[in-house]
């Protein structure tokens, strides 16, 4: 397995357990983490209920602690991990953020960014999907299946 | 002039109030304020500067306040007023928030929603532009020209 392969599948594992916690709350779960030089800088899950706020998707949670920490506007170093691919809010953060990449493993077919023929993210920000596609994808069936049992 | 149109008018010059704020603050001076049931529950500028975060548009600030302050996820009883033309990441924050209506001033030519051919917006979410369109321009242009002449 490449180094490249390995690492990002570490820190994906690492977002899973986020989206694990929004699921114990009873959340969507969608989890992020945001790694500078191998080092996690911010987690955060998907807080929309708890918070009581339809825009505290994990990725804008993540994006705002990550400035925070970093006090940097932008984090061109950074790489930011999400188990979802990002809705067209969160990718327009990562961009007037200029997040210098994003690994996302779930494809949404709904609500993704990907599904529009456009161009959203930065220029300069690449973007890799389907990492841990199947974990990732799982906690959520998963948890809507759930969902509709009850 | 239409009640309605007072209305709006009212409201935008609350929202430029706020935009004044924000270039008081050395900010691109963009304002919003939320009004439910002719109540103004939210308001805000932009703080991307302030905060050194990237998506503090004034508009996210606004939209998470309101929630708070009316302890509920959706505002659709609510109309947003901004200064400008929302970018994708607010536009669809909005849709996200279930917002009832949009009113805003001037035209984002460069980052405003409506230059992509899509629907960003809730459904439901009705859109008015243009209102002191003038002024809220003026605010922007001027603050860029005085950061040019520096």
């Amino acid at each position: 397995m490449l180094e490249t392969q390995k690492i990002d599948e570490y820190f994906m594992r690492q977002a899973l357990m986020q989206a694990q916690l929004a699921e114990e709350n009873g959340e969507v779960p969608v989890g992020v983490v945001i790694v500078c030089k191998k080092v996690i800088v911010a987690k955060a899950h998907n807080q929309t209920e708890q918070l009581r706020d339809a825009t505290a998707h994990a990725e804008m949670i993540a994006i705002t602690s990550a400035a925070n920490h970093l006090n940097s506007k932008y984090l061109k170093d950074c790489t930011l991990y999400v188990t979802l691919e990002p809705c067209l809010m969160c990718a327009t953060a990562s961009m007037w953020s200029q997040v210098g990449r994003i690994v996302y493993g779930a494809t949404d077919l709904q609500r993704g960014f990907q599904n529009y023929d456009m161009e959203v993210l930065h220029p300069k920000t690449l973007c890799t999907s389907g990492v841990l596609e199947g974990e990732c994808a799982h906690i959520l069936t998963n948890f809507f299946q759930k969902k509709r049992g009850k």
